[in-house]
C-alpha cells in the first residue's frame, strides 16, 4: 500500500464524530485515526459503506422500440447531413474537411454524412477507467458502472446560517471536503460552486490545486479556452506521478463540453475536445437542449437534436484522436412554458432520460445523466424532483450522474443542507442495487419455524445475528414517532441536514499528498500565476 | 349517457377556481357546469388529465432470478406444508380439511400441500373489472392496469391549521371529497382516516354511505366482523344498481384482508374472505411482513413469509368461489432496528416490491403495492421515501397502488398537504408511463432546419402549435425564480400544499346521485342502525 492508499478517511465505515468534535486539530487527528472499529463511542450520525461504484444489475427500461430508436438516430442523422452544424474553430473545420466533411470556405457550417459520423463514434471506447490520485478511487465509466458526482457550477451557494451568496473559495473548499466525506459521491467533477472571488485568470490553477489537496478523487477541468485545459492536464498528471507519456495513455481528469444549442460548437469547447482528446483525457459532449427553447418543443424533436450535437462532439473527438474517451451526456429537459425557466425532474425530463441511455447504448458509449431540480430549496419539492430525475438516470442506465448531491434551483445555487439531504438518496439507490441476498439462510424457513404463528422475529438467533447490518440506516430521515419528535420541536429534514452538514465538515480529513508532489504542484501554480494566469477576453 | 356519467366534476380538465370560490353553493352551480372549456376565466391551479388509469408500458424490472424466484417459492411452499399457518375460524378449517389440507381436531393449524395451494390459486382471476356507481370510473385491475388510491385506514389526521388530531367525520368527509376530485385518485378505497367520532357499531354504514354520496368511485369496505361485510357488500349493490344475481358476477367492492404475521388468519379476515368471495367481491389479501418484527430480518425471509400467507388467503378464498376476485399483496418493509418502529420507502421496501411484483406475475395475479413513507411532515424526508417506495411499486408492475396520496407517519395520520403534494407525484408518474410521441412531426427536423444554429425554438410554428400541452404541469412545484420566491415569502411545497387543499375543496362538487338510489341508501342505514348496527366486542 501506498501512503495514498491508508490516508483516507472515506473508506471507514462510520465516522468518529463524538472524537471529531473535540477541539483537536484535524492534522493532530490524523495519527490515531482508526479503520474499520471506529465509530463505536460516539453517535453513528454518518454511517457509511466503503467508496465502491453501484452497478447497473436490473436492466435498463426500454422507453422506445428499437424501430422508434432508429427514427430519432435517423433523423439526427438527417440534421447533420442536410443541416449541419457549426464549428466556431478553424482548425477544427479543416480536419473536418480532411475527413470528408463538407464546409464551404468562409462559412462555420460543417456538414457530414452518417457514415463518417458512424465510423468515427465506433473508435470510441465504450468503457474505460478514470484515475484518481488515491488509486482506490479510480473510477470505471461504462458498463454497468454508476459514479455520482455533487453539484457543480453553479453561481450562487446557500445555507440556512448564511443565506444565499455568490460563490466563493470558502464555500467552494467546504463542498468539496464534502464530496470528499461522502464515499457516495465517487468524485466532485467540478467546481461546486463557482469562487468569484478568484480572479478569473488564475481561478483555475487555485481550484485545481484545492481539488488535489482536498479531495483525492478524479479531477475534473473546465474547457474556457486551451490554456486552461493545458494548465489542468499538466496539475492532473503531476498529482497522478505520471510522466507525459504515461498520460496519454491513462485518463485521470474530465471535461463537460457543452454544445451551444440548437447546433453550435464554440471555440472554448472545440478547444476543450482538442486538448482533452489529444492529451488521452476525458470529454462529456452534453447538450443542453431545453425542449422549448433551444431544442424543439417535443421530447423526441428535443432528442434528435440532443443526438446530432452529441454524437457531432464525439465524431470530432475521435478525429483528433481514434479512441479518446467519451461520455454521450443527455441533458435534456423542458422549460416552464410561462417563464421560459428550465425545468427539472419532470416526466418529460425522464422520458428523455430513458431515451437517452437508449441512444448511448446504440453507440456503445457511457452514458452520462443528473440528479437535478428546479426547487428553491430543501422541501418535498426538491426531493420529487431531485428523486425523479435519479429515477430516469437510473432506469436509463446512467453511467455517470452530475450535479447529484446539492443541486438546487436549476443550478443557480449549491445548497450545503441539499447536500446532505441528496447523500440519502444517493445511498439508498446504491443499497437497492445491492443484489438481494436468497441463500437458504436469508429464505429463514428455520426461522419461520422457530417462531411459529403469532411470535415475534426480533429475539430469535436469525434476527439477532443479522440486524446489526441488516438495514440501510438514513441520514435524514428521522424515524422518531410523532409525540417525540414534536417534542423535539418538529424539524424537518431541512433542519437535520442544516446540522449534519457541519459534522461532516467537522468529521472531514483532509487526505495525505506526497509533499513533492505537494511541492510540484505549488511550484506550477506560482510560476502560472506569475506568468500572468490565462487570457479572460475570450 | 345515465345521468351518472354526465354529472362528474372530475373529468373536467380543468378547475375553475374563480367560479368556485365565488359564493354560490355547490348544488347551484352543478347545473351551469361547463366540460372541456371550464375554467379558462380562472387560475388553472389543478389542470387535470381526464379520469384514466395509466398503463405499464415499461416492463416490470426483474429484481432477482427466475431461480431465485422459485427458491422464494419454494421456500414458501416449505412453510406452509410442513409448519403450516393458523386459521382462526373453525368452518374455515373444516373447508380447508375437506379439500386435502392437513387440519387436526382442536388445533388451528393448518397444513396444505403445494399442489393443492397451487391449484387453488390458479382458479384466481389474472384480471378484472371492479365496476364504480360512475361507469367512467370503473377499474381494471391486474395486466398492464394501474390504480392509485389515497390514504387510508390512519387514526390520526393532520392540517397545518388544525394540527395534528383524532380522525373525526368532518375530516373524513373532506379526505374523501379530494379523493373525488383528483382523477388521479382512481378510487378512495378505505376510510381516509378513521372516523372516531361515529360509533364503531354504525361507522361502517355512516362510512360507506358517505363514500357512495360524496364520490362515484370505486367503493371499498373493512372486513371487521362477517355483519359489516354484508353491510357493505348490500350498500354497494344498491349504489350500483345490480340485482342480487347481478352482484355476484360483478365486483364492485374490495376488501383488505391483513394476515396477522406470522402465518395466522384472524376470524374477522377470514370471515370476510368468505363474505367477499361468495359475493364475487374482492378480497387484497396483503401480509404485514415488516422484516425484523413479525417477519425475518432478511428480505428475502420476509417475502417467503408475505408468499406463504399471501397464497394461503388466496388459496381459501378460492375454495370459497373458484374464481373469486383476487389481489396478491405485498406490503413487506423493515424496521428502524432502533425503536422497532415501520420504515418506509426504504432501499429494502424497493427490493421487496420488485420481487412481490415478480411473485404475483409468477401466480397471474394482480399486484398492490403502496406509496408510503415514515415522514412526521411534509419536507424533503417525505417527498423521498414516498417517491421511493412508487418507484418500487411502478418498476415492481404494481397494479393497485394503496395508500398513494396523503399517507404520513407509516400511516399514523392522514395529511392534506401530503395529499396535494402527492398528487403531483401521481400525475407525474401517470405522464412519465405516456408513450413517447416518435411521429414524424414530433422529430422535429424540420423545425430544426428552419431555427438552424444559433437561433431559438420558442417562436417556432412547431412551437406554438404544441406548447399549451406540451408539457406536465405541475401543482405543488414551484418554478419561479430564487428573486420572486423570496419576494413571496420563501413558500415552501408544504406552504403550496396548504393553500392547494382548501382551493381543492372548495372546487369539488359532489357528484350525482339517482334520487331512488339515494333514499334507498338511506333506508338500509336508518334500519340497519334501529337493529343496533353491529356487535363490537371482537
Amino acid at each position: 500500500m501506498t501512503p495514498l492508499q491508508t490516508q483516507t478517511t472515506a473508506d471507514r465505515m462510520t465516522a468518529d464524530l463524538e472524537t471529531a468534535s473535540l477541539n483537536e486539530t484535524a492534522p493532530a487527528r490524523r495519527g490515531r485515526r482508526r479503520r474499520g472499529g471506529g465509530g463505536k463511542s460516539g453517535p453513528d450520525l454518518f454511517p457509511q459503506k466503503p467508496f465502491r461504484q453501484p452497478r447497473h444489475i436490473f436492466k435498463p427500461i426500454e422507453a422506445i422500440s428499437a424501430d422508434e430508436l432508429e427514427s430519432i438516430h435517423d433523423a439526427s442523422m438527417r440534421v447533420l447531413e442536410e443541416i449541419g452544424m457549426d464549428f466556431l474553430h478553424e482548425e477544427a473545420r479543416a480536419m473536418l474537411k480532411a475527413a470528408g466533411a463538407q464546409v464551404k470556405p468562409g462559412e462555420d457550417r460543417v456538414r457530414m454524412d452518417r457514415a463518417m459520423v458512424e465510423e468515427l463514434v465506433a473508435k470510441a471506447p465504450s468503457e474505460f477507467v478514470l484515475r484518481a490520485r488515491n488509486r482506490n478511487h479510480d473510477l470505471r465509466i461504462g458498463g454497468d458502472a454508476i459514479v455520482f458526482s455533487c453539484v457543480a457550477s453553479t453561481p450562487n451557494v446557500v445555507d440556512r446560517d448564511g443565506g444565499r451568496r455568490p460563490g466563493n473559495r470558502e464555500d467552494f473548499q467546504k463542498l468539496l471536503k464534502l464530496g470528499q466525506f461522502f464515499n457516495i459521491i465517487h468524485a466532485p467533477l467540478g467546481y461546486p460552486v463557482e469562487p468569484v472571488d478568484i480572479h478569473a485568470s488564475i481561478r483555475h490553477l487555485d481550484c485545481i490545486a484545492d481539488a488535489i489537496r482536498l479531495t483525492d478523487k478524479v479531477l475534473h477541468l473546465y474547457s474556457l479556452g486551451k490554456e486552461r485545459n493545458h494548465d489542468g492536464i499538466e496539475l492532473a498528471r503531476i498529482a497522478n506521478g505520471l510522466t507525459p507519456e504515461e498520460l496519454v495513455e491513462t485518463p485521470c481528469t474530465l471535461t463537460v463540453i457543452n454544445t451551444s444549442s440548437p447546433l453550435r460548437l464554440d471555440t472554448p469547447m472545440l478547444q476543450g475536445i482538442i486538448e482533452m482528446a489529444r492529451a488521452g483525457q476525458v470529454s462529456v459532449v452534453t447538450p443542453f437542449t431545453l425542449a422549448g427553447a433551444m431544442a424543439p418543443v417535443t421530447v423526441a424533436g428535443a432528442l434528435t437534436l440532443q443526438n446530432a450535437e452529441a454524437l457531432a462532439g464525439i465524431a470530432f473527438a475521435q478525429l483528433v484522436r481514434p479512441g479518446a474517451p467519451v461520455v454521450y451526456g443527455g441533458f435534456t429537459s423542458n422549460v416552464d412554458m410561462k417563464s421560459g425557466a428550465p425545468a427539472f425532474g419532470t416526466p418529460e425530463y425522464m422520458q428523455a432520460a430513458l431515451v437517452s441511455g437508449q441512444l448511448a447504448r446504440r453507440y456503445n458509449l457511457p452514458f452520462r445523466s443528473s440528479g437535478v431540480c428546479a426547487a428553491n430549496t430543501v422541501d418535498y419539492q426538491a426531493a420529487l424532483e431531485t428523486t425523479l430525475s435519479e429515477w430516469g438516470a437510473i432506469n436509463g442506465g446512467g453511467n455517470l450522474i452530475k450535479h447529484a448531491a446539492g443541486w438546487l434551483e436549476g443550478g443557480l445555487s449549491a445548497g450545503f443542507e441539499k447536500f446532505i439531504a441528496d447523500i440519502d438518496l444517493l445511498q439508498k439507490i446504491a443499497e437497492y442495487l445491492t443484489p438481494l441476498d436468497v441463500s437458504e439462510a436469508s429464505l429463514a424457513v428455520d426461522a419461520i419455524r422457530d417462531v411459529g404463528p403469532a411470535g415475534h422475529f426480533f429475539g430469535t438467533e436469525h434476527t439477532q445475528a443479522r440486524y446489526k447490518d441488516a438495514f440501510y440506516p438514513p441520514i435524514v430521515s428521522d424515524w422518531r414517532n410523532y409525540e417525540t419528535w414534536a417534542e423535539a420541536g418538529s424539524p424537518t429534514a431541512y433542519d437535520k441536514a442544516n446540522m449534519l452538514y457541519k459534522k461532516a465538515l467537522e468529521a472531514y480529513e483532509q487526505p495525505a499528498l506526497d509533499p513533492a508532489v505537494d511541492e510540484e504542484i505549488s511550484e506550477f501554480v506560482d510560476r502560472r500565476k506569475a506568468e500572468g494566469g490565462v487570457p479572460t477576453d475570450f
